[in-house]
């Protein structure tokens, strides 16, 4: 295991440590339970938008913490869901008297801990509204979830119901917001190679030298199909086809085109990526009217892309423009 | 070769097609010779500031041409230096008619093409002065490089230059400051893994599964030392060290800190590596003013880091914060 750590057990803490000095203007790290918070939460009148998840996700969800998007981030041990202590905590620490949002990504152990917390949370007198982000068409009911995963949406959400939740929207249409850009937006993956979780010290799985995986999930979760490696123009293909037969997205569609690399995959390849998918996107008569390219929701080291895509509106676009300032996402300000 | 292309050949204008489509409302890409302007170019009466080197250090330097930082990019082939009519032809479509400034990472195909273009440029009446960034204390004069190498202190120096080129400063100034900055700032880097160039089909160099090199190259230019693989706190410390003594930077010095992701390096990773190098500043009585964390001068899929250190000044200070709008740095509009 060739990796840039020391121990295997201090990862995540020794990761939040550089975060906090990296970005003590932005974000407040906190430790046992593990959160980080916008530096000037809690923000009085505001809904507060939580997220979380096992790390090796990153920027997100730490690095999306900041004005404009999340309140705050949970980051569980690498792959690993984080703990309801660390969530209710959270939720405290971003409770301005108008209630938080928790945006749960649908894996199992998530969704079990975020509504665990959001119990705990209304105990203590805040209000809570939770949805779930499922828009990975890979794969549905599996060993390792019920329904669809959720994974590259997460992204665009985070960005468009922060910025409604800065302009001061009261909780439920926040809430409502999230479902509607959720059941908006659909995603698909693939993996060139594993990545290797450090508590594992070996490749999560083995992919021959001439294979890939279509629908990879973003911790390595089985796809739909191994097969030899194909070029560029046909992965995209490959990916962006089901995401847009799944919704459907419907030819007069303005979208927003997302491609996302895992994390080991260079620049270079995204934007190969991006011209294919962008040329499908016209000849289905889809209408690109905001772009997003590089790695923001990453499988460690992982070779590998998604694609998403997210049908906008008017009020989608003026949210996702709206002013962000974040360690990972940062425009406007 | 595990790689998200089509054919080698095609690599560079495709992501240039890529770029250019996800990108329309900050930049145009030209074809053959192949290089990349802001939207807006020629800005009248600014100082044109381009730059230039191989492909494959994305989103250097093509991903920093917008508002603010670079008028032009040149890119090269992968890691191949770019041909003088790129750099004349950017040159032309950027002279706003106060000067050009080539900003020239220190390769000797580099140097050499640069000169040429300048050379052009003059003969057809337009001013030009060029600053040559040499910042690697790794390596100096070897079989591929006379002098320092130009490595991550270039993403600070365009950005630095870029703003005061914005602002209006004249040609002469603006080329001083770029000397300036280049005199303040070093850099080491590290690599745990070699990357592959899509037409050579292998990796560059070999290096076994336990051991790393110290001084590595962008191009996967040999460094001081191959030797076993350490913890991230003794890598940081072998990096940062050099580069302190080098300048040398002394206790009580503001500093900017950039721990650049060579491409293959999770962000969790960088941010570990960080919190060393903070630590390590603090020890020496370095305030860290300013900090810049991820993949910003890449080396394809190479896995490992640099750690770049630039003393600041108010004045370094106010145009690293001022506004920039560039497909990979981004804030303030």
């Amino acid at each position: 295991m060739k990796k840039l750590i020391n121990n295997p057990a201090d990862v995540v803490k020794e990761e939040l440590e550089g975060i906090a000095l990296a970005h003590a203007d932005l974000v407040k790290v906190y430790y046992d339970p593990n959160y980080i918070v916008r530096a000037d939460a809690p923000v009085k009148g505001k809904v507060g938008v939580i997220s979380g998840g096992g790390s090796g996700h990153e920027p997100m969800h730490g690095g999306f913490v900041g004005k404009g998007m999340l309140d705050a981030a949970c980051p569980g041990a690498v792959f690993t869901s984080p703990t309801p202590d660390q969530m209710l905590e959270a939720t405290k620490a971003v409770n301005g008297g108008a209630g938080v949002l928790h945006i749960v990504k649908n894996y199992t152990g998530d969704i079990m801990n975020f509504e665990m917390a959001a119990d705990l949370a209304r105990g203590e007198g805040i209000e809570i509204e939770a949805v779930v982000i499922n828009d990975d068409v890979a794969v549905e009911d599996s060993l390792y979830t019920a329904g669809r995963r959720g994974v590259g949406l997460t992204v665009l959400t985070e960005k468009i119901v922060g910025a409604a939740a800065e302009k001061g929207l009261p909780l439920k249409k926040v809430a409502d917001l999230c479902r509607e850009v959720n059941a908006a937006g659909r995603t698909m993956g693939m993996a060139l190679t594993s990545c290797t979780v450090p508590h594992a010290g070996k490749p999560t799985f083995d992919l021959p030298e001439d294979e890939m995986e279509i629908g990879i999930g973003i911790h390595g979760e089985p796809g739909r199909k191994r097969m030899k490696l194909k070029s560029a123009d046909e992965i995209t293909e490959m990916l962006i086809e089901p995401v847009i037969s799944d919704l459907p997205f419907k030819s007069g569609d303005d979208v927003l085109l997302f491609v996302n690399g895992m994390g080991g995959t260079p620049l270079i390849e995204q934007y190969i990526v991006y011209r294919k998918a962008a040329e499908i996107c016209k000849k289905h008569g889809l209408k690109v009217v905001r772009s997003l390219v590089g790695p923001y929701i990453t499988s460690l080291e992982m070779a590998g892309i998604s694609i998403t895509l997210l049908k906008m509106n008017d009020e989608y676009v003026k949210l996702w423009d709206a002013p962000v300032l974040t360690p990972g996402m940062r425009w406007g300000i």
